[in-house]
């Protein structure tokens, strides 16, 4: 049986994600700052830790992506490889060493809501909006000082945050917070629902082939709303660091297990 | 940290899954019939065989549910309890028993998905539509004699499955290809991307709590259509066996691991 | 050329609506209440003036409709003619006769919204959620004493309106604000965008063939959100009136034009 | 009562479609080619003729546009002013004079679809799908030689159109058959629905302050689909022309009427 993930087939050719690797051109709005350092930790599972430094800082990013698999039949499809994500990123240390952490994300389509889970992103389904630079026409943002670009995040019918960013200047890195490798947690509930779980992992990754485009930073707004589904309140932002818009293109082929507890096996 | 599937929080209100158990109410339109026989048996995993009878019989289903939790708090909600999906079903034999087993599924709703994949359903995204009864006006079937409904299915902007189906008279059993216990594999794919699985178990499961509404019976077309990343066709009508319009009140709360395989613990 | 609305070729069949009649079978949640009588003052244009009685009074309806042509074929192609809508309906008084009159209303369908526009229906897109009665199961509210039932509104990301159903008892009539023949305007701005409308009609219509099914009357809770694109606020609730849940049948063939200024003919 | 398009209300704020002026910035995908005359001229209505030159030319176009009114407000709330269209344009002769006309068009947001039939623009929603270029990265096409673009339409969860486009090199000016004023008819049935129009105009239009912005041309293959309610088909290419990827900027303000006839006033 063939396919990365399910379903699996005699062909492979309807699993719901494509073999790796996979590529990545996106475009990115990245806003940092200070959150209550104890609500970073309270989003910390068993075995992490607080970062030595910044622990408390948040990396709130919008990303318009456009993602293929080696054959880049994809590109040509393009409802089949294009998407949008708004994620949180913390930071913080396991086995003693510095790693950054998405402790939440939306996207919206299926199969980076479930490659996703394979790299242990905790993904949810949303409506994720931001503003695309333009060259031409003044219906949209330039890169230039004084280009404004708005973001949005809305789920099940509730606008759950938005941010603004004015261009201020170009600038050659887009931050520290989501620039470590990721360490994730994959879990999956015991079909027997008893509080034990299946998979129970620590994995940490990166991608290669790292190629940076343009990248401005400028200043910024940043507001979240509440929902009787979301716990975005409590990382609200408490003391501004820096934005960026950015591009970026990546590949991904795998990671690494940093730890696995089993239950029996049957 | 709370919450049955990611992410994982003090307190679980955002798990993107509420805890168990869970609820459904539905409307649902099936049609059995009987496939190319090697086409069922390619989909059947390593431990699976084919039923020792009617081993070639598919159900078709679409079913339009509201669901919800024991907090019942997604009913004054319903855009985070409602959702419609279309899955194929066949039957099979592991460790001497006979089961149904789900091979594709389809369903509209992102906590529908990852609810599917904590029970081994390989669920995408779809859009999945049916007609619902009407008891006035001519705007919809009604369940009498002649009513005829309309059910499609499409994914990625292509159109992947359309039925319908005739009243013919009221009957007592919805079919008998999706009245076994399920059978379904729960796979993770190592992150080291190499072939191997973190996850791989066999697991088992049925409702409690089941109530039968409104049951009919009546003619049926159905047909399917390719798609770059689907493999409905081999699974595609040769012999029609039966139709229904039905409705089920279920619960679910847990299931039962038939075989684990572990990856070594680190 | 043949085709009702837009687009008109030789055939028709490319129209975005059918030709009429057209057929409706609906579920309606309908809130009544008392409001500001200035706010519905306010929203009267021209030649319109407040009703003698209830002058005051707000529909706030959610409806989940089926619809068809005479052909019945969207029947079977349900995506054709399943829809959603709330709306927002006064009474109002045109050329001394009283009228209901819907100021605002969202559909969650193209056809539904143009086939609105023909009849006056100030129509936008938005995502429309209601509850549905169910006969089995604990996944949605049941049409007995205590049964509750949710109803939201959504439009460009922002949740609108919620509200709450719980039913008492079964009842004859769903309310009366949404009870008389409509008057609405009809307008189209002259492509001059110079503030003069080629198209500037007051049109009254009513359906026929009205069946009406089960209908049943309760307590209710109704609140609106703001947006910085509807005007929604001004409308909320001051005094209950009366909810009610109740199904509908009617079809809509033509209307009766009350007033038409022109502009210059070329 | 204040608002271009309705809902008319004391502020005009909640008015589906901002004031005039509307500001626009876009990337296309124009696909240029000649069908069969006879089916062009069989969509051009009364009083319309076909063009001199090239008279079976058609153009097919995907484009990705964000849009603002004056206030630039939708810049910073993205979901009220980005959308995508794919549209169908012939040449014809109106009065004498060559004009483009837009015969087929699909958005998917509901202030395009309403601004569109403003226009005299026959939108249907859809769903359009492109591929944006990347700098960087290996997820999307360059803008180079050899570079891939896709581009499809669906509606109604059915596929309409597929195209993909291959970058040759760069180049002036994307093609002909768009480049002429529109010549639209604006028609909106009377609510009698007797077969007379309230509304029945022939518009022209152009924008103002056009930015060209980069601009290729190169090699493509287009196919389109069949459906019930659509009418593609006959507008199949049968020889191509040319095709090019570019991008706009624009304003549009107002239009001109070339003939106007009216119902009597009442």
């Amino acid at each position: 049986m063939k396919g990365l993930f399910y379903p699996r087939t005699p062909t492979g050719k309807a699993s719901i994600v494509p073999p790796v690797p996979w590529h990545y051109s996106g475009e990115l709005l990245t806003f940092e700052y200070r959150a209550d350092v104890r609500a970073v930790a309270a989003l910390l599972p068993s075995g992490f830790g607080l970062a030595d430094e910044e622990p408390g800082a948040v990396a709130a990013i919008w990303a318009e992506w456009q993602s293929c698999s080696d054959s880049f039949e994809e590109i040509l499809d393009p409802v089949r490889g294009q998407y949008k994500e708004m994620f949180l990123v913390v930071r913080c240390k396991f086995q003693g060493r510095p790693y950054s952490r998405c402790v939440f994300i939306w996207v919206d389509k299926e199969f980076a809501l479930l490659r996703g889970q394979h790299q242990g992103y905790p993904k949810k389904l949303g409506s994720i909006q931001m503003s695309r630079p333009v060259l031409v026409g003044k219906g949209g943002p330039k890169l230039e000082p004084g280009g404004r670009f708005g973001a949005t995040l809305a789920a099940f019918d509730r606008r759950l945050a938005q941010a603004s960013f004015t261009v201020r200047s170009a600038c050659d890195r887009p931050g520290f917070v989501n620039a470590l490798p990721m360490a994730h947690n994959r879990w999956m509930p015991a079909i027997e629902t008893d509080g034990s779980d299946s998979l129970d992992e620590v994995v940490t990754m990166s991608g290669y082939g790292l190629e940076r485009g343009r990248c401005f930073t400028g200043d910024f707004e940043l507001e979240y709303f509440d929902s009787p589904v979301e716990e975005l309140m409590s990382l609200a932002p408490r003391e501004k660091i820096a934005a960026y818009w950015h591009e970026v293109g990546v590949s991904w082929r795998a990671g690494r297990t940093l730890s696995r507890r089993n239950l029996p096996e049957l």
